[in-house]
């Protein structure tokens, strides 16, 4: 294999090891979080970006703008930080619409609002017809990290508790569903939102806030797949108790779709300690984007040679989850 | 005019009407600086991004990979910012050979660890092959700002002192001639180098220094008459003191290109009051990125509606230089 494959790009194992074999030494980049933590003469910031190339521009729920701003609000949540700013890169393709330009950048613009984050740089690149396939974004951000807050897996430990904020599969889905001529009633939407807020607010939890993660890119199983190895730890989760939509489901089924390995955009993974692991329910759901917030599962001590996902089935089997491998999805974000 | 040109791409004169009827506005973004300047709980910074589409990937002097450390680098010092650290996103064309990836991400190391930033966070996507062309690189790039350091085109006034920090035009002919396929003996080669290390030095002549630009996209030409319409003065230049290579004039002509509009990567203008320019002027030839530096016109009061560039050429005639309609030079960065 030594060519760019489409699962590369998909966030699941062949991603890795390519960011493994090319990128991490090469960068000398260590931690692979969803965001960097840096220090700026003495303040910790953190720095993040994506580029996104979802297909089509517009779906239901979302377009690739509102996610673009989301996406990366999320990535510098996810590491606890407070999100200040982001830069914006267009790559457009020769042809389009400057309608469909128009109401992107409307979009952004009312996500940066929404997410109270400021776009301050910005960058457009303009490539021939058949270089590229309409739009792609890049956004890059810059947020604020609170002095003494860890939230790595290696403070993860057995006993803690796992955490999901809401259903899953809802983005990947809706983009599927879209892309394939699809529809439901009512129809499926994306969950693209940003959880800035809801972060914030399970920070009151304090220390015993261990990990966050956005299952995107592989989804929930890749998510927590990439945590047990990066804690070395093994963990349980129960399928019962991780809510998909009968939507969701169904759609899911027609596709051919795992909803376990579906991007999210709109929903977090928490790993807390037992002791804390209530009140932060609590608190998150009191914040209207962690209502359906509950408990799936928890933290085992390591066994064998490689930690393991386990997913305890609803009629009572057990399940290895593995990362996803190459892509069932391309190109939804 | 409803789809997007190529020529928005070019940085002229479509370019910014598209960045006034469509981002400005939307983004709230008043200034349009090569990097925001922004306050960071009372420590000021800048951040900047910019997408690379060049076309070929290697190129004679240099690759995409290097061009996008040194063109975010250089984005922020042009504002006095000193750069820390930048983010990388890659989109790649499916079948893109990991050779070719495996050579610009090694380049890129380089090209960090030659202007002293740090690679802080990635982002890979993959499209399908015939979405993309090969590889697309955007970085986003964070630097400190020293207190009270204002480079604004405001502060411009008539009497200043424009300076040239080399020959003009070596990037963009030398991607253009590699493009068609031309040879030149000996080789013409890419300009691509990080000016962070030339402004700090550039910083010592204090508050006279007042603008700092990389003549990228447009070239010289379309960088002059932003300086004029965003300071609202005229400005003259002396053709016979524009330094172009006997190479790149001659190439120029024979690909009918005007080096005046071709983009550097490796050169900067600088406005300076005339009471230190010649200290400037001094001080840039002492670094090895400023040996060629000269003064090449001057700034002059306001005349008439538009603010104009007026080039005095070698035989004694005067040309007004507009900025870039369209481009004549798709996908040179």
């Amino acid at each position: 294999m030594d060519r760019i494959l489409l699962g590369h790009g998909a966030g699941g194992r062949l991603m890795h090891s390519l960011i493994r074999e090319h990128f991490s030494g090469a960068f000398g980049m260590a931690e692979l979080l969803d965001a960097a933590r840096l220090s700026l003469e003495g303040r910790r910031v953190a720095m993040s970006t994506d580029s996104y190339v979802v297909k089509p521009l517009f779906f239901p729920g979302g377009d690739i703008g509102e996610l673009s701003v989301y996406g990366t609000v999320n990535d510098l949540s996810m590491v606890g930080a407070r999100p200040l700013c982001l830069t914006v890169g267009f790559i457009l393709e020769e042809g389009l619409p400057l309608e469909d330009l128009r109401r992107i950048v409307a979009s952004m613009a009312r996500a940066a609002q929404r997410a109270g984050v400021a776009l301050v740089a910005g960058d457009t690149k303009v490539v021939e017809r058949g270089k590229g396939d309409g739009m792609f974004i890049n956004t890059a951000g810059l947020g604020l990290l609170p002095e003494g807050l860890e939230l790595v897996p290696s403070r993860m430990s057995p006993g803690d508790v796992v955490i999901l904020s809401g259903p899953v599969g809802e983005h990947g889905i809706a983009v599927m569903a879209e892309r394939n001529g699809l529809s439901f009633e009512p129809p499926l939407r994306s969950d693209t939102r940003p959880l800035n807020d809801l972060v914030q607010k399970m920070l009151q939890a304090g220390e015993g806030l261990k990990v966050l993660r956005d299952p995107t890119r592989g989804g929930l199983a890749t998510t927590l797949k990439e945590l047990a190895l990066q804690s070395g730890l093994n963990i349980l989760v129960r399928e019962e108790d991780i809510p998909v939509s009968p939507q969701v489901r169904g759609a899911a089924e027609l596709l051919g779709l795992d909803p376990l390995y579906v991007a999210c955009e709109g929903v977090l993974v928490a790993v807390a300690g037992a002791p804390v692991a209530e009140y932060l329910l609590a608190l998150m759901r009191e914040h209207p984007d962690g209502v359906q917030a509950r408990a799936i599962g928890e933290v085992l001590p390591p066994e064998g040679s490689e930690p393991r996902v386990v997913l305890q089935t609803a009629i009572g089997g057990q399940r290895m989850l593995e990362m996803l491998l190459a892509e069932q999805l391309p190109r939804i974000c």
